[in-house]
């Protein structure tokens, strides 16, 4: 498979999913207990290096080369009044990313990740979901293609995290449709709604909801109804890190949102992934909780653009750091247990 | 105050405290809101680098000088079988930090701060604190001043950590008598007790409290009693952080139990402190809530040696590089609020 041109390529992609390495899974839980510390002492420390290593497929992972990319897509449903800030904002914030003066530009330096950032069709924002699809099929798989192809193949780590005003109505609207509920369930407050504006957001997903009737429909479906571009290519991105045999950090809510639907069309799809950290977006914690998977921090950030992901990589730092470079008990001379 | 010299100077010192900078704060919280980010977006983040300028005293904070300390001690209470690991593991692994193989000296170089390991007498267990207090009062006061001599006092943030075989079974004998509850309530797992081995600690525990009937006692006595030289030390460089304004990250179980007399003795004598993780051990998710300190990370780790202070440099490099490299909304010519 060299890329996504159709959903026919998408669905054999995913009924054909590389597995994660045993091997080095093994060699690395081996070492782990030689090492001068009780067994486990370092919890999901040791767990991130062991799942480093099995979808690196080496015994000794790396993190050389770690690469983040942010996605931006503007959001027809935005001009229903669900977001704090103006639409302008999506491009305003992409040439704030490329002269390095938003967060993640200085995340990204601080951990030692390369950042792209790659806006989407800016100027023609997807279609409002109360009204029609957000994409057309072409359109959907064009951004799934272009997240695809954007995966640099020889990364160590991804890092996928996002930009777009209007995103977390998208992707709360998705989720719904995905695992039930409705806006109640899954509205949050995003960039930082008051409440007439979280009225208007959970009117616009249960409005969206009921015009497409796609509860429990196909996620894809799911994905070209209510899903901007961003997610597309989210989506897009994890599954070609998935045939890379690169481990993906997914930054909050809307990156994990994006992501779902390939959990939901395959099981284990995403377990080459994990959610970097737990977003104060209030959806975010139970859609975690729905797919299985544990953020690894949670520090009450809510901005995406990737920061949750990128903070994470330090932590992957150190705890690599500690698998390579810790003297053993025979090395270090250390008596083992009673 | 140049020093601790007695039990008097150190209640002097506890009862005349340095505050924090408000105006530093306020300058920060300024700055804050006009960077290019939804307000509060960036969540604990924010509020670390708040906290940093509040206790350094500095409107742009600074990170160029970490030092992390990490102070070993043995425990009579050693012998009575309540640690999976022999006394002579404490000696061990301070010869391995010290050879740079163990977690904190990998983790130490991840996160670009200094280390600096202590041994208290190694040779000389305190006492055994069924049996006897595990410290006289000169002996108390002797490693608390030598934790408060070693901390730089040109440090921007000082991280304190421990090792001492035996040392969780000290901690939970001392948040039991700062806190009430016995051994069912605070005794954990340590370095990987088993159940006998956990039955026996619990019994320690509550054969200490109930010999030396402390419960609600003075804070300082209760040290002596249970506490090893290595929690004392760490209970004099947390205080002596604050006489020189540096910002504190507790470690573990063991370094927030050491500290606790303090906000026992002085309400708000930890407020330039934070608990960097909550670590697996059992007991250490309910001192920090009674201590009302809500740790940043919580990864299950349960190694001690200052491990989750050191992790959580990272995490505060971040967050001062957010705070010092972004733009402004003016800077970036972004749009704010509708």
């Amino acid at each position: 498979m060299n890329g996504i041109a159709s959903v026919v390529d998408l669905r054999a992609s995913l009924a054909d999913l590389p597995t994660g390495d045993d091997d080095a899974a093994a060699a690395i839980a081996k070492r782990q207990s030689r090492l001068t510390k009780p067994l486990g002492s370092l919890g999901r420390l040791e767990e991130l290096v062991a799942w480093l290593g099995r979808w690196q497929g080496r015994g000794a992972p790396r993190l050389d080369d770690v690469s983040v990319l942010v996605f931006a897509g503007n959001h027809g449903v935005a001009a229903r009044g669900v977001s704090a800030y103006p639409a302008s904002v999506t491009a305003q914030m992409v040439a704030n990313f490329e002269a390095g003066g938003a967060a993640i530009n200085q995340i990204c330096k601080s951990v030692g990740a390369t950042l792209r950032v790659i806006p989407l069709k800016l100027d023609a924002p997807t279609g409002d979901f109360t009204q029609s699809q957000a994409m057309t099929e072409a359109e959907f798989i064009e951004a799934v293609a272009t997240g695809y192809d954007a995966v640099p193949a020889s990364a160590d780590l991804l890092c996928l995290g996002e930009m777009g005003i209007g995103n977390t109505t998208s992707a709360s609207a998705l989720a719904a449709a995905l695992l039930g509920g409705g806006g109640e369930r899954w509205a949050g407050r995003g960039t930082g709604l008051d409440d007439p504006g979280m009225a208007r957001k959970r009117e616009a997903i249960d409005a969206g909801l009921d015009r497409h009737q796609i509860h429990h429909a196909d996620p894809l479906a799911a994905c070209m109804i209510f899903g901007g571009r961003e997610l597309a290519a989210i989506l897009g991105a994890t599954l070609a890190a998935r045939r890379h045999r690169i481990p993906v950090l997914l930054d909050g809510f809307v990156a994990t949102a994006a992501a779902a639907p390939l959990a939901r069309l395959q099981q284990g799809a995403l377990d080459h992934a994990q959610v970097a950290h737990c977003s104060a977006e209030a959806g975010h914690r139970g859609l975690c909780a729905e797919l299985g998977m544990r953020p690894i921090l949670d520090l009450d950030m809510r901005l995406g653009e990737g920061s949750g992901a990128a903070l994470t990589v330090s932590v992957l730092r150190a705890a690599l750091a500690c698998h390579l470079g810790m003297a053993t008990f025979d090395e270090a001379g250390v008596d083992e247990r009673d």
